[in-house]
């Protein structure tokens, strides 16, 4: 916008200024995208730019410092491919997902692992429990493929999922306590939500107490309500499981209520 | 300093300016520090300044991530004070720090973790020699102390460092080839330098192969070249390794060829 001024210093470049008339305003350049900028769009002064350079470069090196400390506390597991049949890794117990055929090779794991990751595993392993003695962890309801998945994040808290494989995977985190993996399902499925799947997305995060899953389908649910009724899985949902399609329209109600209010909307999980 | 112009825009906050005749330079105030600066100290367009705290939030955030991931993936081990005896924690093997009097309490550890840790305890320990037989490793030249502290750093990644710890720790890291380690006491060492001990950290530094530790101290070093003669240290290291002081004359040397040169000064450890 041109206002009738003269024109200033620009920048550190000129220290010779001239009084001419003339329509434009002082324009100086960003030191850091070197685009021309009007006093009017001005951001920081030199000294604050430079700290905050230094700022991002010790974080940064925190960052490098942190990854170096995850690559040497990651362990070598028996799923490791480098492991040749011929070292020895000192496992000394097994676990079988007993959902799958009776073929499913055993996963061999170490007990000081499973006890530091999940506090299920520890009491399980430490009592002298029947898994403790025979040396056998017989895993139900989930496949050889997320078993493995979930063993190998238990030793580098690394996985690849896919939605699948996160559901797998929250629902054995559930139930072994492992809230690292939990923490890390659900921010995956988060993602991952859409109107079309919010609905079976919060069945199931009620039934796996995934709260932070929960939260994020109650509020996809709620900003969509005038199609929730023509959902098939709304009419399973009734039959089935009607409180949960009761909490869904408490939450509609209470959101309601609080802009009519004029207060922010919360969606409260049951 | 004063220039002969028109007042212009000062920042947002005026957008009613005046053609007055005054001396004052356009000032606008820093949207970080608060305090008004000139255009010859401007920085960066208010654009620049937000997206550079949009990354440097990403980056904090990173830094939570990565810390969440330490967290999970540090073991439990024997030496955790939180280990009732009653609790089994399925230790395989014990480490025995054979320099004190014989009452060290021996170390309980797991192999797998071990193994993880260092090629040297892998091959000691999976290659079936006695040290895995008898289930006992006895480290020389070191002491109770010194090897717990070591043998938490390999399940923790965490050690309370002074200057003592941070010697014996490296002469373990290098024996044991614990890089993660070895990185961690060089760093540390580097900052305990100053001119009074860098005799003697030189020489420690040489011993046992510490690269960053060596060439901060020959800096040290060359840098008081009038001080080093007159040094006890540097009367015995002629009689008992006078080819580390060669290499010391010759760092010496090449940082006043290199100056006279023009170029800048390296400091080449031999």
């Amino acid at each position: 916008m041109r206002r009738h001024h003269h024109r200033c210093q620009i920048g550190s470049d000129s220290e010779t200024g001239s009084d001419s008339d003339t329509d434009t305003d002082t324009a100086m350049r960003c030191i850091s995208c070197r685009e021309e900028y009007l006093p009017r769009d001005a951001g920081t002064c030199k000294e604050c730019y430079v700290e905050a350079g230094e700022t991002e470069e010790e974080l940064k090196r925190e960052i490098d410092d942190l990854k170096a400390k995850v690559a040497f506390l990651r362990l070598s597991s028996s799923l490791d491919h480098c492991n040749s049949s011929n070292s020895r890794s000192f496992t000394d117990v097994v676990l079988i997902a007993s959902e799958d055929n009776a073929g499913a090779p055993p996963i061999p794991a170490h007990k000081s692992v499973l006890v530091s990751r999940s506090p299920v595993f520890k009491a399980m392993l430490e009592n002298e429990m029947e898994e403790s003695r025979s040396g056998t962890i017989k895993i139900s309801d989930v496949s050889y493929d997320a078993l493995r998945t979930f063993v190998y994040y238990l030793y580098t808290a690394e996985a690849c999922l896919d939605e699948q494989m996160a559901c797998d995977l929250l629902v054995m985190s559930e139930k072994y306590q492992v809230k690292h993996l939990k923490s890390y399902c659900e921010r995956f499925l988060v993602t991952k939500l859409s109107w079309d799947n919010s609905l079976m997305t919060y069945a199931f995060a009620h039934q796996h107490n995934a709260k932070h899953v929960l939260d994020a389908a109650l509020s996809q649910i709620t900003e969509n309500m005038e199609k929730l009724t023509k959902r098939e899985e709304y009419m399973e949902l009734v039959e089935k499981d009607p409180r949960l399609i009761v909490e869904i329209y408490e939450a509609y109600l209470s959101n309601q209520v609080n802009t009519a209010a004029g207060g922010t909307s919360t969606s409260k999980s049951g």
